[in-house]
């Protein structure tokens, strides 16, 4: 196992870091990616064991259980608990916003660039990143890990209101009050991994499709435009295909 | 201060108890009247502790400083933390299967039903209840209170349900996937705690209405009929309305 640990309080970067020399014609992960492959497991653990117990009902010793290391080993990637907490939000933020910013620099309507937004941060969430990311315990941050959340949300929901307003100047989005509807659709989001589970009739990529096509239309100008696209019988046939 | 306390585990009714005798032209609250105030009044304070910060990071000496008496008087009206945090979510189903309810016996499309239950439950949350309802803690239950509420949450879930079928039926709802639906709208509604606060620029009855017709829109068969009511001169208006 490498010893070589992240900085604490830092959470994984995404992208953007000096690649080291690749091994094995890239066949193998380098030493920072299997680096940053434990501490995800580390988070994707950690989240499970938040959400079913809470941040206090949860102890070092459950993450490391599940991960199935030693609670030493847990310790070279992370410095403690309340770390954890604030890298699994920031992880949560980091694919939220990166999902943003191409919907802000690609083609389309402002509702367009919301329901791209919103698709790609959902499917991620439910998909990629394991079900059930913690969201509702930002009462055991400390005091300047939640500011530092507050700051990220904010700017999070200010960009997010900014395409609903581009959407009611280029006509795709009813006039309404951006504040509403962006707590409207976060919280229909948010809620997901309250009752989504891995397995879920509903694979990631499909219920990320259609539940944003269905919670965005309360804003759509043009709301009957995608109408089929909710009907039952779809819902069947798709459900047959990604099935079978 | 009265010594009689309800019987533990059992919440406050909401109504159905035969009344005690009268005193004063009942100006003033009966003996039952008072308990159930106080009963109340602890879960309220509870549920603000539980969701700053959490429920194992909130003590019954939280909630007897929040309410301003000592611990032993706390006692009298509930067992313990667990059966206060379950008293919290049972208030909520009340709340919530009272307003479906009315919505079901009454008149009206089964959209109208569907806005009509959704509406008066969330003005009640953030009105009467006090904003800050927990539901978000269900992990600290006990395996038999937390069956209880699922069993709860499942029969309220399937008779919403029914309505979005009803509305397919009379052709107020778009044809749709009715689980999906009410997953959504459950979603936006119950994240409504998380951003509200007491003394919003939104009063708890303008939010209720405003909110429930736009993410209700989502599954309206004839959305625009009630775009008026999202525009923001609509909404500076009544803010002016009822700031004056």
């Amino acid at each position: 196992m490498q010893q070589r640990a992240n900085k604490p309080g830092k959470p994984a970067k995404r992208s953007g870091r000096a690649p080291l020399p690749a091994q094995w014609g890239n066949a193998l992960p380098t030493i920072q990616e299997r680096n940053d492959i434990k501490r995800n497991s580390i988070l994707r653990a950690a989240a499970h064991c938040f959400n079913r117990s809470g941040f206090h009902g949860t102890s070092m010793d459950d993450i490391a259980e599940r991960l199935g290391v030693t609670k030493p080993a847990l310790y070279r990637y992370v410095k403690n608990k309340h770390e954890v907490l604030f890298a699994c939000f920031n992880v949560v933020m980091d694919v939220s916003f990166a999902h943003l910013q191409r919907a802000e620099q690609g083609e389309g309507s402002g509702l367009q660039k919301v329901r791209a937004a919103l698709a790609g941060y959902l499917g991620e969430l439910i998909g990629e990143l394991g079900h059930p990311i913690v969201l509702t315990e930002e009462g055991a941050l400390q005091p300047e890990q939640l500011r530092a959340l507050i700051k990220r949300r904010d700017e999070l929901e200010r960009r997010f209101r900014a395409l609903v307003e581009l959407g009611m100047r280029d006509g795709s989005v009813i006039p309404c009050d951006p504040k509403m509807a962006i707590f409207a659709l976060f919280g229909a989001i948010n809620w997901v991994p309250k009752w989504y589970r891995e397995g879920h009739e509903w694979s990631p990529a499909y219920l990320a499709e259609k539940f944003v096509l269905l919670i965005t239309r309360s804003i759509s100008a043009v709301p009957e435009e995608l109408d089929s696209a909710f009907s039952v019988e779809t819902y069947n046939l798709q459900q047959e295909t990604s099935d079978g």
